[in-house]
């Protein structure tokens, strides 16, 4: 090992001595303690490197949440091999381009997707070995035979600065990119959470959303890394969730709307007390989260932004500090709004938010030209917009219009890729994308549309159609069909026009 | 800047935009903003820079706490140079070694100091300027005359992993060695107290150590990095600080016995409220801790294990916890106990504590074997003894024979250096020097002699005779004469069973 480095076995076997019988992982009835996590990422460790995985190599996982998962995310560490999570919400034909565009020496998945995966199969890199999680059908491998006592795992020497795992994002051409993060990524991450909510053994963090995200994976780990249990879901269930809080006496959780005000909702409907929780970060409206600090008067609601290639937070705070901001820069993370010429620009004035520091990604998987791109002149270039006030809280002010995009519920939706699917409708002349504000979920994808001449479709007909084609949560919510659409003097589509006109639900 | 780390100077810059007007320093009448300080750094480091300093120079300083000593630590990071603090307690013999070790290409002195520095001068490297705090003699120049506006400072890119600051310690010969941190070892201590007590921008630091000793260096710097206030000292004084703790609300405090107890004491006598204390970490003993918990229930005292080149703590948690024991590893330090082979050694078992990860050092400045010596096989080797306990507490068991120290007041004494100056007494046959323990300073120095056929000395003339050649802390607080000391069986000194004969005060 490094002599002055560390990697995330370090962390778990720091747990399993200090921590060894509390609760590392609570999911529905398993009860996993720290020791016990620290034996099964060895053992799968081991069958992991029996089955050919060493440094470097892809191991993907297209699941649910599950004890798999996190022990799985613990062995590929352990082999300081690359973890590439799947967002089991997109089509077959993107996972099979997250596949092909990550080509994993082995592929997980649980019994949900692997009906799917199977079907996929022949467009799938040859050389994957695919295991099931939670049963298996053809051509799925057990994953317990993966884990059966197969020996010590080896001593990898880890270089905690190596690619960890990879998380796609939408890219303005539409095709995902995959954000390669390393160990020292999600380690700065982790500290810099525990140094803002002193997490330590005692704490108990409520993991309802997706480990295949940057949230839900540095969330969970960031309770790992203080000594505290996760309570994982499978996915969130408001009720599940609001009995688990008050069972288990949940401090921590983290979160995208709608799920806050559904688990307020559920637990005055069940009378579960939500009494232990103190510290609650995510996205949401004002409104939830007033009414989340009323209910629980003990409790914070934290605001932040981030970006997966900022492997977390880089501004963060205590919302009631500032409503409606962001928060401000973190000590791990030095934060700049700069013009298109990366210079800083005043408070008060709208630029693109920079960022440097250990919490910047390694680049994106295997595009050399994107990576030098965003990493130009020693800076991250997030895309997004923002601006400082004069107390240094961050305002975030929407995508950059070169990498515009929406997030309902925390999902990225790239417009571009909404609308090449619209215009594939043989009714459909023209359309923009653009993100509304909406009250569940944040954010939700409208459609301003222009027929064909002589031609027409229902908004529901539409909708349906982009469904079809696409991951769910990218298909609009909203429809508006248009005589036409404003254009700039070159005669382009006026998206800043269009957004004026359309901008709300 | 890099595009993956930080840099001392981008903390202070964080400090002056998010918290301009709030207090940095507070030091006798004068109250520094984070504002203000980024503004004197910035001002010095040009001073420095248009002097000659740049990357990788050495700039030496002798002198009490002041504002300028902290000033001076902030330029010295901002040109990517070395500070060189050296403990006023040491002899003129011994500073002129350690100024000649680091070879500074500056010098600061305050009023109290210059004369033995002037007086020195001809043994001092020929080629250093000298520079005065707090008014200057020949050949000392004007501390201000530095931080007269002389532009911007150079926009200096800055390697967090080179050497940033040398600290002497004891040497096993005797000859202090110099100790070399970098600023992300400092970063990483820093990031590491703040996630244990969550130190922000409300905290205030009483810094009562010597900002030449890594506890003083690292505890100011820690309270800094979380945005708060450092109320300076001069020096330590108990009753000052009694009043400084009730006026400026002191959150947290770092110490070394007795300067907890004095406080205790004073506060009592002058009726100073200590409540707003939340947090005392350092060396005391069991009664005092006692004592101070219940003086302010709701502060705790906080035990660790640390040394010079750990650049603060690598073991640490609430004494009450498991007192008598210095905490458990840190998430930042993976420390194991360890036989001569490295090996690691079962909960129980007595070992050499080794320690990897971002608190280590880069090396002794100047000693390539020394330093290969100690880092071999991945490890810090820290000359220290300890055992874990069966939940992962760490009770240190001292230092290893080889490079048995001293502590008293928290100072490094080496016996074998204190047994070279007493043998240099005529009357004097043979010496073993050991630490007692010592209510008021925690370990003290004791001298067993043996006298020349003949020849006698008194207990005083002796302490007297050390005192007058090496810094006054190292001179025997007991001396004690006897007619021979134990032998082994191949005839050296059993320094084992003088131990066991002389080991009370």
């Amino acid at each position: 090992m490094g002599l002055r480095t560390i990697g995330i076995p370090d962390v778990l076997r720091r747990n399993a001595k200090l921590f060894a019988e509390r609760p590392a992982f609570l999911c529905g009835d398993e009860r996993v303690s720290h020791g016990d996590y620290l034996r099964r990422v060895e053992r799968l460790a081991a069958g992991l490197a029996a089955a050919g995985i060493g440094a470097g190599d892809r191991v993907a996982i297209l699941s649910r949440n599950n004890l798999e998962f996190v022990t799985l995310y613990g062995a590929v560490a352990w082999l300081n091999a690359i973890l590439l999570p799947i967002n089991w919400r997109l089509t077959a034909e993107e996972i099979s381009y997250v596949l092909n565009d990550g080509s994993p020496k082995l592929v997980f998945a649980d019994a949900e997707d692997q009906p799917r995966l199977a079907a996929l199969r022949s467009s799938l890199p040859s050389t994957a070995s695919f295991y099931g999680i939670g049963g298996e059908i053809e051509p799925f491998r057990s994953f317990g035979s993966l884990s059966t006592p197969a020996g010590a795992p080896p001593e990898v020497e880890i270089d905690p600065e190596a690619g960890y795992v990879i998380i796609h994002t939408a890219a303005v051409d539409g095709k995902p990119r995959g954000a390669l993060l390393s160990q020292a990524n999600l380690l700065a991450a982790a500290q810099q959470q525990v140094s803002y909510w002193g997490l330590n053994e005692q704490d108990v963090g409520l993991v309802g959303l997706p480990l295949f995200h940057i949230a839900g994976l540095g969330f969970a780990f960031a309770v790992t890394f203080g000594g505290g249990a996760s309570v994982i879901q499978s996915r969130f269930d408001a009720e599940t969730a609001a009995r688990q809080v008050a069972a288990a006496k949940v401090t921590v959780f983290s979160e995208f709307a709608p799920m806050l005000a559904q688990l307020l909702d559920k637990a005055s409907e069940v009378g579960a007390d939500l009494g232990s929780l103190r510290a609650v970060t995510g996205l949401d409206s004002a409104e939830t989260i007033a009414r989340f600090e009323a209910a629980c008067p003990k409790a914070r609601f934290w605001a932040g932004y981030g970006q997966t290639e900022t492997s977390g937070f880089v501004t963060f705070g205590p919302w009631r500090e500032r409503p409606g901001a962001a928060g401000r820069p973190t000590p791990s993370a030095v934060v700049t709004v700069a013009d298109e010429r990366d210079e800083p620009l005043a408070a008060g004035q709208v630029g693109e938010i920079l960022v440097r520091g250990p919490l910047v990604f390694r680049g994106y998987w295997g595009r050399q030209t994107d990576t030098e791109f965003t990493l130009r002149e020693g800076w991250h270039h997030t895309g997004d917009l923002g601006r400082f006030d004069e107390d240094g809280y961050l305002w975030y002010a929407g995508r950059s219009p070169a990498k515009e995009l929406i997030k309902p519920g925390g999902e990225n939706v790239y417009p571009v890729e909404v609308e090449k699917v619209i215009r594939e409708h043989e009714a459909i002349a023209e359309v923009v994308v653009l993100g509304v504000p909406d009250a569940q979920w944040g954010e939700a994808v409208k459609a301003v549309c222009v027929c064909r001449r002589g031609c027409a479709i229902s908004a529901q007909d539409l909708i349906d159609f982009v469904g079809s084609r696409i991951a769910r949560y990218k298909k609009p919510k909203h429809v508006v069909f248009v005589e036409t659409l404003p254009k700039t003097a070159q005669g382009s589509i006026d998206r800043a026009a269009v957004k004026q006109q359309h901008g709300s639900a």
